[in-house]
């Protein structure tokens, strides 16, 4: 049995834009091989990843961000290639290293684990990429403990800012920051979201700015973005004693 | 300034798991760089990376299911190497072939934009592999249009079963499935998901099933999963028809 889009779309309502010529689709199928699409009209977002990254803080907000019309949304490694994640099972790559990179429009840093996080903070070559590119950034923002890099670079001095709920006492003590326990905080055009899963909403409420809320809504409706947990664990200032140390735990042991 | 991780630990309350000797951080810092863990004694998990997937498909499951107590999670795909996403914007690489894979505890497969789907939907090597792995899983899921794939494979006959809202009538209407618009359904050993974002609430369901209640609990607050996007328009069933063809628009838009 075989199936073709030209008898009937999977996806409802795109047939008018995937006219599906045999010339079309070839091109199509080259691209989605080649190298991320430039020159568009709309924001250049630069993702940047670093060995130890947690995987769902670059991509939860890539997968939101790719939509917003004529946008380009790049990964930028120290080199290209893949960079691994925290627990090393997975890899996304770096199409472009911080060397080929000078202008963003959009700069996300994600959070990492311990590792990730501090080798990040050391890096000096790295931290001075990112204030070069926060000069001219429209927007510059991260995810769970990517506001401790920020911070690191010095761009949150005197700043409110939101990080991971088990680092913000870290993050209050060892930097001119103000820790607000919300999702996402902004501060002048400074965006940091609180761990992992709040990069999503921010992402979002990024879209937004970037377009508009008629914008935003509908790729939250694209990513059919309407949570039901199974739970209702994910806040911190709710959680036991015993459930902060099992999470942090369980990340520990995941982590290489 | 320099921050060391035996001075302060970023993450409170790692300080017990990750005593920072030179030679396990000189450890810890190759495994990073090298292949998937294996030989745990969890869960063997496999997410199936086919040309033009959803990004945050695989990536947000991945990043839950990874915390699990011993779990391995591996990328996977027709063959090893980069495996570029809907937008081409982004590449995960896949650590291991589908030729190299012979037996999972769980298989997950992503959903993809109309391209993707088709494509998996008419690779039969592809799909073959798929029936043989559901053979052994504990369990197979899906997100979003994942679905259509596992029915094309036919795993889904005279099952429930839920996929993207946008493909809803294409899955009923071409396959003997029952859909049912649910953040996920559970049916005999399969659990597919709703569109790409309901693959996170999905997967921390499967982590309770692989665990418990409680390690899925930790995993939420681990990933401070504690949603509050900034609209409420995530729900096709109370989305205008006006805003479900602007969010397909954007869809088809930022495709290639």
């Amino acid at each position: 049995m075989s199936y073709s889009t030209t008898r009937r779309n999977v996806l409802r309502g795109t047939v008018a834009t995937a006219a599906l010529t045999a010339t079309a689709t070839a091109a199509r199928t080259e691209a989605a091989h080649a190298a991320p699409r430039s020159g568009g009209t709309g924001p250049n977002i630069g993702i940047l990843l670093y060995d130890g990254y947690s995987l769902l803080d670059p991509t939860g907000p890539a997968e939101i961000l790719s939509r917003l019309p004529d946008a380009t949304v790049t990964m930028i490694g120290e080199q290209r290639g893949a960079v691994r994640t925290d627990t090393a099972d997975v890899a996304v790559v770096a199409d472009r290293s911080i060397a080929e990179v000078d202008r963003l429009d959009v700069l996300l840093v994600p959070g990492a684990g311990n590792r990730g996080t501090v080798g990040a903070m050391n890096n000096q070559p790295l931290l001075r990429w990112i204030r070069e590119m926060h000069r001219h950034t429209q927007w510059t923002t991260s995810v769970c403990t990517g506001s401790i890099v920020l911070a690191a670079a010095g761009l949150l001095n005197g700043r409110e800012a939101t990080t991971y709920w088990a680092s913000a006492d870290y993050l209050q003590t060892t930097f001119d920051v103000s820790y607000v326990p919300q999702r996402y905080v902004r501060s002048g055009k400074v965006i940091t979201a609180a761990g992992v899963s709040a990069g999503v909403d921010m992402a979002l409420y990024l879209a937004s700015l970037l377009a508009d809320d008629d914008t935003a809504q509908a790729i939250q409706l694209a990513i059919e973005y309407d949570p039901q947990p199974p739970f209702d664990s994910g806040n911190a200032s709710d959680a036991s004693p015993r459930m902060k140390e099992r999470a942090l735990q369980l990340l520990a042991a995941s982590q290489v």
